[in-house]
């Protein structure tokens, strides 16, 4: 059989046989277990929360494997890590690869992993088989995509899109307190040069991400690869409700503004608008609550709690938060106790890159790789550079669909396949652009 | 004026004139303030849970005032305080007085350290006073009152009644799983000696306890005395449902098994059960809460809450608590999350003694205090003691009935009104046994 990808010369955008999967899934598998082996969390699950030591680790396990390459590695002040494979042109615009390797509090090893593996990976196959790009190819780890920590989720990727500053840094707040700002100082980043990790229009000519596909649709439909039409934007709000703390046995019923009461109602009332089939589609979910002073005999006298809405459309994301907040606002004139409402994040879905996309599903069909176009509920950093470049965005299948667990599961074969798909997609975007261009 | 009780003679029964008052007000003031250093809590208001260094460095404050007065001072193996103030008849059963020094988290300063400091200043002026009784008079300060830390109230007392021994102090755990047990190693106490604390029936003849009132009824009808008839009872259960974890984005509304919204629910069930007018006088509340994995982007896949049920009489807070468990059984089965209840705590109501009752109402009126016969929704030492032993509870009023919270206020001079209230029964008290026993 062939050599996966040509031995020498340019890219013929030619896929990678069979052979290429047997070949990388290994190394993919390995390469997870040792991004695994950081954040390990004792109470289960993997923890590299954005702007922590251990994302700061991982970042650094990644950036070694890539200068053992021989590839030019760089970190920018928010932390993204950066490694650079010349193009045959001079000129040539780079073509970004990248996802992240941050996890939500308890995740899982996938989410994120996969794709930076993946770039790995591809990085690998070029340099192996001396595979020459007329364009440079840029592989990109973003920091801080998970909005777990901050509430502001695609930190990094929203640097190099322009659309985060460092006031912005210096408001968003973690659980214990410390800013965005703070959290990254404390690991040696630099908030204050956030503007100059910013790209122009001509810095990069495309990004693709490969990521897991956290839902059940490729698994139900026994379909190797996901490309993303749309990717879901999210709307994530800081509710706070202040009633009045009291003796769980002293105060009477009747006299009572239990926050929690309230904060419950509240709960309630996000899900069942969300299961409303008036607004089908649209997801709500409180998945982060404090209360205070979370005392088996004290009525609660506060509770904040994380709303986060999401949906494809950009309308109706807005819309249903506004609808959601003056249900909440109605729940805590009824109880009597006082509410505020924060947007802490607010991201628009995004409509990826149609001919990307297209070009995406060629190289599919090449491979004889079945596929499915899907939507993604979850945000992702290539939404962010869609408002920057052409994007695109590759699933592979989620076992069970379980992610920001830590039962989250992807197997290397499947990932090894998504590979593949990269490394044509990238050699025949090569010729695509070496072609439009000039 | 006279001397507020004789100067010396045993006591007469006749109880301190208003310049008691006057005299041990600023006392009282001090007192609160010096307790109140311990324990400030920076997130607000005052914590010493049961067993910590802060409930131990209060109950040292307190015995070194006692020590100043001359009087013996003593601690037992559960970490209550005892001193002891003979009598003139060798064979005199002590009469009792006291309440406790830990608090809620975030709690205020006055509930128990108002009847510590009573015990204190009735001690201080029996002492001043020369004032000579029959009986011995013994002060106590119980350990961990509270139940906040781990779920089951008046560990002190009930070590003391004998309704508590080492297995069960094995087996009470706090948030972050230590037990009561090793909670008492680790601030010098011994476990394994509980059982040496129980006193028998012969060891006492009474207890008074001055507490403040946590409610509003005093302050409403301007009364300076509340003489409790009956103490609420207290079934506490830690109830934990387990949905899915999954994506906030990612997962559809209809496939969900989120376990927070399913507590949100069970909040509401546990709240409109206790507003039900059938079951006037029940106090249900859910102060404690704990979510996994409490991200804003996750669903969160378990929550864990303590269910305080509340009933001055006996079968209906038990029956009260059956009906609220299958209620929130159906809950779980409906939205198809595992649930597991677990009773944590159960204390009965209790009745208090009716002569001891009437003997102080004599006093008041003898005092020309205001009083009013009120029943407790909080649990008390008293209540424990009361299986053992005749007991009485005194309420001073709370300002607008806040308590287990920072803003918590009794004024010294309306504490002072209970010590003399306390000082009057004591004396009336020792007569009384006197010509009973003799």
């Amino acid at each position: 059989m062939a050599k996966p990808v040509p031995p020498t010369g340019r890219g013929s955008g030619e896929p990678p046989g069979r052979d290429g999967i047997q070949a990388h899934a290994p190394r993919i598998a390995e390469a997870i277990r040792d991004v695994g082996k950081i954040g390990v969390d004792p109470a289960g699950g993997w923890t590299r929360l954005a702007f922590s030591d251990e994302e700061r680790a991982a970042h650094e396990v990644v950036a070694r494997w890539l200068d053992q390459l021989g590839l030019k590695v760089d970190q920018d002040a928010i932390g993204n890590t950066w490694v650079r494979r010349e193009g045959t042109n001079p000129d040539g615009v780079p073509i970004v690869v990248g996802s992240h390797l941050d996890t939500v509090p308890q995740g899982g090893r996938f989410d994120g992993v996969a794709g930076v593996v993946a770039m790995v990976e591809t990085m690998r196959i070029l340099e192996e088989h001396s595979v020459e790009t007329s364009h440079p190819v840029v592989g990109i780890i973003f920091s801080a995509e998970e909005g777990a920590r901050f509430g502001e989720p695609c930190i990094g990727s929203k640097a190099v899109a322009g659309t985060i500053d460092e006031s912005h840094l210096t408001r968003l707040r973690d659980a214990a307190g410390a800013t965005a700002a703070d959290a990254m100082v404390s690991v040696g980043l630099d908030p204050e040069r956030v503007t100059n990790v910013r790209w122009g229009r001509d810095d990069a000519a495309a990004f693709l991400e490969l990521h897991i596909e956290q839902g059940r649709l490729l698994e139900a439909n026994k379909a190797a690869i996901g490309l993303v039409d749309v990717v879901s934007g999210s709307t994530r709000m800081r509710v706070t409700v202040t009633g009045e703390a009291g003796h769980s046995g002293a105060s009477p019923m009747r006299n009572r503004a239990d926050a929690m009461a309230a904060a419950a109602q509240m709960i309630l009332a996000v899900e069942s608008l969300a299961k409303d089939p008036f607004h089908r589609g649209l997801r709500g979910t409180v998945g982060w609550i404090d209360v205070h002073p979370n005392s088996a005999t004290t009525i609660p006298g506060r509770v904040s709690m994380m709303v986060d809405v999401r949906d494809v459309d950009s309308d109706r994301q807005r819309e249903a938060t506004g609808e959601i907040l003056r249900k909440l606002r109605g729940i805590s004139e009824l109880r009597g106790v006082e509410m505020d409402a924060e947007v802490v994040a607010d991201t628009s879905p995004a409509v990826l890159s149609m001919w990307l996309r297209e070009l995406l599903r060629e190289v599919c069909v090449g491979l004889s790789m079945d596929f499915r176009v899907l939507s993604s509920g979850a945000g992702h950093d290539a939404q962010i550079m869609a408002h920057l470049l052409p994007s695109a965005l590759v699933f592979v299948p989620s076992a069970g669909g379980v992610s920001h667990h830590p039962d989250e599961w992807t197997s290397p074969e499947a990932i090894a396949k998504g590979v593949d798909v990269l490394v044509g997609s990238l050699i025949r975007l090569d010729d695509v652009l070496s072609s439009t261009v000039g």
